[in-house]
């Protein structure tokens, strides 16, 4: 890839972030880059999208739309993006005018579930069991190796919780398969895990590593209901967290934040279970308890800046709000906390709405 | 002024707040509208003007502009400003279409020096001696009354220093009075204070008061330089700043943040300075230190909402960056506090460019 263009100076205040996606994750990127006096210009194939409220400039138009991506990557000085399933084209042509960052690698792995599977325990790192599904017969024999219960996912483009079937037996292994209209796959085994839990990281341009202390998340219908800080983990294991985080940011030559989702086992053991290349809902609470958030942190280190301190303040609880748990705002304003909403103008079962920070004092 | 509109129902989410001004208090303002999912639109007299590069819309008119005013106006739910020295005339355009907040009597009040002092004295308050000097008879009668060396300065539209005079003579009070080209002035005598500190409190549409903890204030060349909190104040002093704040938002019927200016007598004694009625420069440690921000909490006063909390969970020193002070970003953002550019093009001498939050542990 050697038309890859590579940030070699600092984006100076006044420059532009071009950021792929309109969602709150864009939106919040933007107004964290506007705290550091850099512009930002959305990129959305959505209308009204949310961030298009903060930022300095938008462009409407469809991912696939080279001439659009071109004009748009000509008027910034770098870009990135707010989630992971942006078309390996687009991030393609965007990268060949602009330094684009996170970078191919770390989207081609965060894009297909066995690569990155494959990817991290290539690192020596620990994950549940699992085998490719790319035939019927491959349902069966990846049954017969896993053993059941365990879930058949797609490969590619998943996310909260579709495009997955819990199977008990090699005949539903392969009837899911089918049902997936046999698009390459994955056989996950299911592990015992006390809870789930994840680090927040970032990678400068330079290489820099800073890790935000790991949240414990509870989820809810696949998504993210709550995330506290500190988890339920032990110094040692708070250290591991992160130096998995370390290890994969640096296997992918990473700039930004990213995101490792872990199972926690009853015997300490780590697994990790997905890499997340952007800011993650497991870090929002970094808005209020840390003097740099995870958004800030990724604007610098695309942008080429020193990282902020990681450093946690305060002791943290993050709500989501999903769907109608939005709906009586005046009663979330009153609650006290740090309440975020969105800007989405319908409420929609399951759609993430907002969210709402509690600080307590630094408990270790 | 039968004609003034009252906000009788919260602006709900997706709700536009319009917000007259666009330098860095209205920026900080938009964004943290964007954070509760209000819209905001800025209008500003300034083709370029920093709000612009984080709202939802805006609006390039001069504050004179009364077709301007009322299309802005029609367009918002509720309108607000970032500076006091809003023409009374706009002002009133306003009020007519929209509720506007901060009243017109706190405009008025603040935009008038002797008007403020007589209204400040008027609650029972301290303030420094002073006198109106409308000719140069009175000129002369001030100084013999006030004595010297005190400070000539005019009425209206002073900022930052501008407009003033010291004097130490009747001879010069004359002087003075002549060189404002014989604007109606005000004589203030000195008073001798150990520091000077503020208070930043908010008053909601209810009538709920909040008040943040007061910051002991360090100025450079009649300009804000630091801000550290908690200030060198006594529980009580604390107790009394804040009750201070409170006599003049209720007095006022105000609705939105303000900014009192204290001066902190050896004796202990406080003196009302000044009233900003607006968003203050010596509350921007509120984003880092406390879960609601001074900005988050105007915006939810103007648009009804419940206030946040006022609470401070950590001690906090707020420094500006003025004109060349911002010159080395790099070096800025590598310092580890929260770091805040405005996103103006130019760096000039005495010009507000940014500020930056460093925290420690809560100590008080």
């Amino acid at each position: 890839m050697s038309d890859v263009k590579l940030l070699s100076t600092p984006v100076p205040p006044g420059g532009t972030i071009g950021i792929l996606g309109g969602g709150q994750l864009g939106r919040m990127l933007a107004m964290a880059a506007a705290r550091l006096g850099l512009k930002t210009h959305i990129y959305s194939d959505e209308k009204d999208a949310p961030a298009f409220q903060v930022c300095d400039a938008h462009t409407v138009a469809p991912y696939e739309d080279e001439a659009a991506l071109a004009k748009f990557a000509s008027v910034c000085n770098t870009i990135t993006y707010e989630f992971e399933n942006v078309p390996a084209k687009a991030a393609s042509v965007l990268a060949t005018i602009k330094p684009t960052n996170p970078n191919a690698k770390a989207l081609a792995v965060a894009q297909d579930r066995f690569d990155e599977k494959s990817f991290v325990t290539g690192l020596g790192l620990k994950t549940a069991p699992f085998a490719a599904v790319n035939s019927v017969d491959e349902a069966a024999a990846a049954f017969a190796r896993i053993g059941g219960p365990s879930v058949l996912k797609t490969r590619r483009f998943g996310y909260d919780g579709k495009g997955q079937a819990k199977v008990k037996s090699a005949e539903e292994c392969k009837a899911a398969f089918a049902s997936f209209n046999s698009v390459p796959s994955i056989l996950e085994g299911f592990v015992s895990f006390d809870f789930e839990a994840s680090v927040v990281a970032v990678r400068g341009a330079d290489g820099q590593f800073a890790a935000y202390d790991p949240a414990e998340n509870i989820h809810e219908n696949h998504i993210l209901a709550r995330s506290v800080v500190p988890a339920r983990l032990t110094a040692k294991q708070v250290a591991d967290a992160k130096a998995i985080a370390k290890k994969i940011a640096d296997a992918l030559n990473y700039v930004g934040v990213l995101g490792v989702e872990l199972f926690v086992q009853k015997d300490g053991t780590l697994l990790v279970n997905e890499i997340a290349p952007r800011v993650h809902n497991s870090g929002h609470w970094t808005i209020e308890a840390c003097i740099t958030s995870q958004f800030e942190n990724h604007i610098r280190a695309v942008a080429g800046w020193p990282l902020g301190s990681t450093e946690r303040h305060s002791d943290a609880v993050m709500e989501n709000l999903i769907g109608e748990e939005a709906a009586d705002w005046k009663a979330l304003a009153a609650k006290g906390g740090g309440l975020h909403l969105y800007g989405k103008s319908e409420i929609r079962a399951g759609r993430k709405m907002g969210h709402i920070t509690h600080l307590k004092p630094r408990s270790s």
